[in-house]
């Protein structure tokens, strides 16, 4: 089997010619793995609204069998991101500004939770490393390197969601996240270059945030983080309907 | 086949027999009957913590084929209500009262949102109706009716969720839902006999909840949805450590 295979019409989407899907390895949690995949190729526009999908073809091209396959689909079928067109049909939902406005609002409210749940039990080292990843945001600011401020934000982010340790609320902000890894590179980008400030407001609520876990304030860290999210929210939808733009793709 | 069935096993944790499954009818969203009724079950304290459950079985109890118990089950373990004990091995989850404190408080969060979204869509009839499940829920509640303040309060929130209109956060708070409905009747009634002015309290919280809705104003009702729903997570708690009591037996 060859290692990269295409979807039957899933290819026009973008001027780099067809899908690529690299076909996935056996493991326990094969389910999880399809899932992710597949919600990512959502998130980044790859498989665009509308866009049908058939679990026969995708578990081919996936190179697993049907069952992941199924349960993964059921899974975002669930999470509203795959509808049902027909008896036999699903197909990638369409998002309106109201349900992605929604649902932005939504994730915000659980993130501030994931933070209140976080600020009774962070350790000391979890704190350290929030402060390198602090740190290195400022840098990475400071030199409008949007790869390296997405980077040290997700660090920070991973020591929340591990302090929080909260398998649940884990699986619902999952289910909530609409904005591909790329998509999100592009709105970084697009702040460092357009509005400057927005980058200085970016480091000034993390360390709010961080004060606020360093001294053990759940409602403070719940409120800043919610809020931190809610300013992002327009900037976001701005995003979301502009076309996603390949790493060097001139248009 | 008759009627009712029993699962091996699972009929030890209750005086009064084996419990009772109805086999379902077969209908297109079947896996959706064959989740409310598993959730239910676990909820109401039927299936208790650490059952095992097969799926083969419980697709020959409910008299239903395999993939709608199957993609049950996927979703009741995405919902950390079934884990995995063994590579085939799936029982009722054990929650902690942390875990049990958090999820209620996430509820509340998603509850409050949904107040949120249904301050800007609520028509004059919903508002109406909401008016006269009021009257019914301070009549109930004067004459110490239980089942009547559950029944007048479920046709309040009926309303809220109506005109919110969403679909993600519905799933989102049944994915929530701890405590079946002869629960929550045994703690209406414990409140009605116990604590009388935790019954006023909770009148003046929907009354509060519907003028914010009627002055159109989603921050309050957001904020007041979330505050009568934490102010309910201690008592909650209680009776979830408490064994469910089935009507008529008495101990």
């Amino acid at each position: 089997m060859s290692l990269v295979a295409t979807v039957e019409g899933m290819a026009e989407q973008d001027a780099d010619g067809p899908l690529a899907f690299e076909p996935l390895a056996r493991s326990e949690t094969l389910t999880e793995r399809v899932y992710g995949t597949l919600r990512e190729k959502i998130a980044a526009g790859q498989l665009p609204p509308g866009q049908r999908l058939s679990e026969r073809r995708l578990a081919v091209l996936l190179g697993v069998s049907p069952t992941p396959v199924h349960d993964a689909m059921r899974r975002l079928e669930q999470e509203g991101l795959v509808y049902r067109s027909g008896p036999r049909t699903l197909r990638v939902a369409e998002h309106s500004e109201r349900s992605l406005r929604e649902l932005l609002y939504v994730r915000a409210l659980l993130r501030g939770a994931e933070a209140r749940f976080a600020a009774g039990r962070i350790t000391e080292r979890g704190l350290a490393a929030m402060r390198e990843a602090l740190n290195e945001l400022e840098s990475a600011t400071a030199e409008s390197a949007p790869e390296d401020v997405l980077a040290a934000g997700r660090r920070f982010d991973a020591e929340i969601t591990a302090a929080a340790d909260n398998e649940r609320l884990q699986t619902m902000i999952e289910s909530t996240t609409v904005i591909g890894p790329a998509r999100r590179l592009q709105s970084v980008t697009a702040m460092a270059t357009v509005a400057r400030d927005i980058g200085e407001k970016h480091l000034q609520a993390h360390r709010d945030i961080l004060a606020a876990l360093t001294a053990g304030d759940a409602d403070e860290a719940e409120r800043q983080v919610v809020q931190h999210m809610l300013s992002a929210i327009d900037l976001q939808l701005a995003q979301l309907t502009e076309p996603e733009r390949t790493e060097g793709t001139a248009r």
